[in-house]
């Protein structure tokens, strides 16, 4: 990227009256220089069949262009215009929930042919008008796309049809997912039951594999059609999103995407990161969401969407807009986009609300991000194209993720995964260790000293083997319960646990339980378990902590096992995070971890959050930001220059950080 | 009204022997002198299609004239026999939930053709056998009337025409709605999309305001027909009923009527007023409830449920159900009718309890009754026709209502527009200020000195211009948060909020969130905000509050404003109640508000509450009543004489009331 | 029964890999001697309609042969093939949730013509094929068969007519269900509306009866086949299970089954018993569902499930699975049968776990298994046949049980029923008071000195004057509030309460409430009421304890009544469990309650347990349990030998279980 983006996604549509040319002045005035458009206005360009207008999309492009303000053109696909959905029955999906009803986005079949056909006329419409506009910097494809529970005939039948070709044997496909049981086997590919009723697992978790291939599928057949007809300078992105768990209020891997696969279909990442703000705001996500993001092309991102005000009770309190937007350049971002520019006056997310408030004025939030928009303008140059090299990954696993959606720990919800996920991410953000996310694929781990596991609940046995000859090797490998556990059909292994890796581990098991009165201790630290514990017996691994409990003490908690030239740490159930950083910070100090390509800051932990990396013209930045109502202090251990204030700070020199506010070091 | 009317509702035909005669004597016993009969009667008159048998309506009519009983008769439309349901597949409403199933009251549709048809016959053949009864007293249209979610195609279609009618360019109407958004445009009147889908809170408000109309004109068209038989003497009325907030188990404005257009359809108001007893009895449903209902037809009003012994949990501690019966008619009831007379033994409210228990004998809830009986017969002149002049009202408003339904402050709850309106009401309840509740509309404001308006959410600009000159010419006015926000199709205004009353007020904001550890402070008192807070700017007005927090400390929760002759209060967050009081008292203070033609009790405040009016014979009549455990006691401003103890009182006389007891002072 | 059975339900064909010689090996070795089989298998031996194909039956029947493991061999019927589904669009049964859809078990319409044809043959093939294997023991008839709410036309049609039978006036039969009722009279048998929608209580109960009827006329046509082909030895049985209330985590009467009346169809009482584990084990479980099912035949019985690891978080503390299989057998159980023998790798039971995990390899759940099953080796003469002699009952009532499930105390639950149940049954658990549970019918009563009656809401008038009478013989009865309530259709009494038992209970009542804030105090013991209290006047009684409140205290909460030769005590509210010993204890010192036929160990309690019989020798045998996780002392009042350790206890000596452990007591 040229240039750090910095904008909004933009309505004109939506508008109570025409404001276009005042927008676009207000937002340059602001620094901003990028908006989105045009993915939610299918009925507006073809308000009845085949009849096209897009005199009201010129007429933004126009304004846009007058203001310097480059383009991202979304395919208007995600929400169908009534009169196609009268087309047939079956233009909406159905679902687990019966028959689908018009008015929500997102509902449609996209499997179905004839949407595809009208949604195909619609995108190379909007691409002949929009492909040779210079400031069409590139192209969104639909818009968190999924499949959205399609459960229809169509859909079945493709999915029984995949099957075949996985399983020519009938009878071994039944045994593969134990369809003995309860009378389930299929006697006949053409008898296959509806598999809204399955109570297997196995073969529900494979239709949602399955039903993450139409999302990739869908993604690759919009991304030929809009390669047709764009420049070699203009992108092809998609807005990733993440599972949203309302309970804990938290974000994590979506589960009905395979981002990995479905990237392949962009030539940019991009992602939508929603937090909350006020007294919620860590920080947090935008740093584990971010890093899925940057692992999807393994390079830098768009985020799409993020909040300004956002969502009720969201509202940010002073400086944390701007906090937020260094944030995610921090993490390697090249666009921060608002979603979105203006507050909607009417329909259901009238309270989902933009930069602007619904009196459309200059407000709090616009002011502080003139405030962001005209410091990149002054910085930028530095922050863009940031590049990192991090040490340390996590692996997500979609198929896991799905796994501990059929057999959840705990019975009342499904966001297990994402918690064991976020438990590990969010301690080593606040450490103030980055890492990167990767996919449960062989070919990642030899990049990294350490890899961490959460819950690999679904594993090849040939992953498992090659994580267990990456510790043999020399690498460092931190595992949760649940890993280890079914293979990728989430068929349970039937023989010694962690499957395969219980040697690199030094441990097994084979029984379990809730935690109820159990704690785990570490060092000074102590808290206690909850979720899930294991009944952990170390074999060759040392143990660090065993469960305090007059009955379990008995059972590992936490063990390290030296294997090979590396070594293995297993976290047999979830607990305190205080403790899980005394752990971590343990282990790390245990296999001598350092980064010295990167600027040591040695105790300096989360409210203090420090991200680095190096730029285009090879100047190492490094951000330190201050995620707390109170001023902070630190030490910086080599000369350099702020960017911010333009000034000399000395080796050592200690410096303070404003609430929400930050320092960002460019090294001398 | 000739006299008080004290009774119950009478059902024959549930009971499991034939006890009319010993029913009525135990009634008259009592001093009852009014039962209600017939509105759930129709398959027992019309067992069978077209065969009508009205001997045990007859019976009933005998026996209560020979015990000196009057008699109010329903229209028993509000459950229908199931062979009237057999007729068509849509006789019971297709709603959001799907096609309806016999059994359940209240789930036919009200527009369809054969109903009414058959409901028009069943109604002038029970009208014929009783109109010149003359102890008949008057009618009750149906029963606790609603459209019961009807979205059939008739309904449906009847919209599409209402929306044409308004919106005669299908632009004009798609601009009106914002259904670009989510590409939801209409594109041809003629395929207008399911309304069950929609996920437009404008359009799913309209609709909600189209089924309130659906039950006036149903009323109106029921009570054309019984004034066909009617004589003049005899009234028609109806059992509105109110909305019921289990969470808090509190009651308010019914969303899905528009009562004071419904009022119409009757000649004189009637309503049920539920609420719980024993430890959770306050009153002040009675009251605001009861309010509402004099604000009908700006006269008395009928109570024709309440509960004697109530639903589950909600038997009354001895004296609340005599203390209630006067409460009612302190507030200007004419009628005090239990629901009902005996307990049933069968079916779905067999624990909805009577006067009698299922033993159907003398229990302490009928002695209590027979006190209260038999005080009316001695003293009930004083107290009939009890004639109010307050200076002060609530705007109750069923637009806003709908607004904060889709688009709730609480996203759990739909309830937030009643416990705003129930926030104000209690408050001024507790403070012994007397109120009336009216419409939103203009004509009423100028009869009061003190108009407030909770969440007025959804309101037209010539209303709100009304409210704005109503403060310069010299009214006084308190608003709350989320008031003007929004045009009569709860399109949110587009420019500086509050639309139109941000002059009059003094004040305006764009932002607003949850508060969070956030408190109001007012004189000695403070409490925590919660639900809302608007991120309120003071213009010209005075801050008498800022919220307490460190960053929203920078915005005013309560102002106060002068703005031409009068002045106006803004309060922009929800709080405890006794800072509201307090708040409430200096506005009241500040304004040198007074009530020169009442008594005035000077810090007299709940548990002991104070109400008055005139009677017929231009008598001042003051009830004081004690809604507690404990003995009250207090100052007699002025000579009076007790009516339920005939005792003369001195002025300044100090006075003490018992637990649940009250005294009712004419004044001499 | 010749010996104790000891095992586990076998599912080879749920097996990864070929297991069977190797776990019945395990299984000998462990001292088992007892799978059950089939049960769930249709689809693997019937793949293809019409295709039988049981190799691998005998491939189990075989090993189990080898290694000297009796089998019980189930019929599989209540989980169908895929195939079976297809043949007609009411094979599953239509439900209140509408029509089924294939893969759950236990789904299908029992009184579907086809199922039943296709059952018979499958039950008849597999009969043929074990019927003459010497070493299968016996057969159970389908799974904890349930009606399964089928509400198709088929069933209600044979509802319909089987009311037409009982009511053959239309009239009477309205009059008798109150169906003048919200206009629900039903005005011909033919038009008779869907049940599904009935607001009726009574209705809805005789529909629920009607479902029982289903299931007991099922399980004896399933036994009828049986009874073709099984050898006078072979017994046939069924696994009768228990309402689960998933709130307060325990188990009570099934509301599904009548099982004293389907047990007419076996020749030997069979259930399944699950129950919390860890910190939550008190044994009171094994105790009153044992109870129940060895009251159905009035003699031993069989447990054909129990949880060896158990669901999620019911992993047992070491001990306590040894502790559990005494407490069954102590309690009259002459099986312990494990569900199941392996963890499941696939499918939606994957985390019931197993006697064995899912690495199938000896663990410490295997190891505490061999310990039982080779002490029972050793000592399983003494212990089978354990007959037992209890001079109290419980009456447990379905009725009653779908009375407070149409009627709940608490409008959130429907087990009610179940909780007064489980109050009563626990108490005299804990006070180790052994008791029988009856149903309600008169012939049982004279065999008890002590009769309990929790909650018997619905009771014939014959009943309850066998009970009036009984107490008026000299019994003794204890009823607690919502006894004696309403009729068998569930239609309240409409005279004095408790209907006819007043007189004996010497009260009567026609108010009640939810207890806020009011306590029952008893001796020394005070406890906060619960869900329920009624407003009791004593007539003849003595109040032994009045409501602890300012208002309430008028009325009595526990009164105790002299009655002709014997006396009745009325519990007015739930509360406090310990309250309820103490009222309990009370009573039995009143009337002098003693069983010399039993060793009495006075003042024992749980923790410590005691249950006691006479074995086929005439020996008397005491069990002494540790239910806590602390050492228990006690003297035992004469000589015994104990049998676990072999040892000699002097009469009057002290003795010292461990946690979790026991002792066995053959009394010398």
């Amino acid at each position: 990227m040229k240039e750090l983006l910095y904008g909004a996604a933009y309505y004109d549509e939506y508008m109570p009256y025409d404001r276009v040319e005042q927008d676009m002045a207000m937002m340059e005035k602001a620094g901003m220089n990028v908006i989105r458009i045009a993915e939610s206005t299918w009925s507006t360009w073809e308000k009845r069949e085949g009849e096209f207008d897009f005199t009201s999309l010129h007429r933004m492009l126009d304004a846009a262009k007058r203001h310097h303000i480059s383009v991202i053109v979304g395919t208007p696909t995600y929400a169908i215009p009534s009169w196609l959905a009268d087309k047939a029955d079956d233009i909406l999906a159905l679902t687990h929930s019966g028959p689908g009803i018009y008015g929500h986005r997102q509902n449609m079949d996209i499997t179905n042919p004839i949407y595809l056909q009208y949604a195909e006329r619609m995108i190379r419409k909007l691409m002949e008008e929009v492909c040779d506009e210079p400031h069409v910097i590139g192209f969104q494809l639909d818009n968190e796309t999924k499949a959205y529970d399609t459960c229809g005939p169509r859909a079945q039948e493709m999915f029984v049809e995949s099957l075949k070709q996985k399983y020519p044997d009938l009878d071994a496909f039944n045994h593969a997912f134990g369809l003995d049981y309860w009378s389930n086997r299929v006697d006949d590919w053409a008898h296959f039951p509806d598999i809204r009723g399955t109570i297997n697992g196995s073969l529900a978790a494979e239709y949602a594999a399955f039903s993450r291939g139409l999302v990739t599928d869908f993604l690759k057949w919009q991304a030929a059609i809009v390669a047709e007809y764009k420049r070699p300078d203009q992108f092809i992105t998609q807005n990733f999103d993440y599972d949203w768990d309302a309970r804990r209020g938290g974000l994590g891997l979506q589960p009905e995407v395979d981002q990995f696969a479905a990237a392949e279909a962009v030539t940019i990442a991009g992602c939508d990161i929603y937090h909350p703000n006020a007294q919620d705001l860590t920080g947090a996500e935008i740093t584990v969401l971010g890093n899925i993001s940057r692992g999807l092309k393994s390079d830098n991102y768009l985020v799409l969407e993020t909040e300004a005000q956002g969502n009720l009770g969201w509202l940010p309190y002073p400086g944390q807009l701007r906090l937020c937007a260094y944030s995610h350049v921090a993490n390697g971002a090249n666009m921060v986009e608002y979603w979105h520019w203006h507050s909607i006056h009417n329909a259901i997310e009238s309270y989902w609300k933009g930069v602007l408030s619904h009196d459309l004025q200059e407000n709090e939030t616009y002011r502080e991000c003139a405030i962001v928009g005209n410091e990149w303008k002054r910085i930028g140059q530095h922050l863009v194209n940031l590049k990192k090299d991090n040490r340390v990954a996590i692996v997500a696993d979609s198929r896991s993720n799905t796994g501990l959606i059929q057999f959840p720990m705990d019975t009342e919800d499904t966001h297990g995964y994402n918690r064991v996920l976020r438990w590990l991410a969010d301690a080593l953000y606040r450490l103030n260790i980055e890492f990167d996310v990767i996919p449960a694929q062989a070919e990642y781990l030899s990049r990294y000293e350490i890899v961490l596991l959460p819950a690999l609940y679904s594993a090849k046995e040939e992953y498992l083997q090659a994580l267990s000859d990456y510790v043999k090797d020399g690498g460092h490998l931190i595992a949760t319960f649940k890993s280890a556990f079914a293979n990728e059909q989430i068929k349970i292994y039937a023989d010694r646990q962690p499957h395969i890796l219980h040697e690199a581990l030094g441990i097994h098991y084979d029984q379990f339980t809730f935690p109820k009165n159990v704690e785990v201790a570490f060092h000074e630290k102590s808290g206690a378990a909850r979720e899930w514990m294991e009944m952990v017996f170390a074999d060759t691994a040392e143990v660090w902590s065993r469960y305090t409990h007059p009955v379990w003490n008995r059972y590992a908690a936490v063990t390290y096992n030296e294997f090979g030239k590396g070594s293995a740490m297993y976290l047999a159930a979830m607990f305190e995070d205080e403790v899980l950083e005394e752990v971590l910070s343990a282990f790390l100090h245990e296999i001598n971890f350092a980064e010295p390509h990167k600027i040591s800051f040695s105790n300096v932990r989360y409210p203090l959050v420090v991200k680095q990396g190096v730029n285009a013209a090879s100047e190492q930045i490094v951000y330190v930001m201050n995620f707390s109502d109170e001023e902070q202090t630190l030490a910086i251990p080599v000369e350099a220059k702020e960017l911010l204030q333009n000034q000399t700070i000395a080796s050592g020199e200690q410096i303070s950080i404003q609430p929400w506010d930050l320092k960002i070091l460019r090294i001398c």
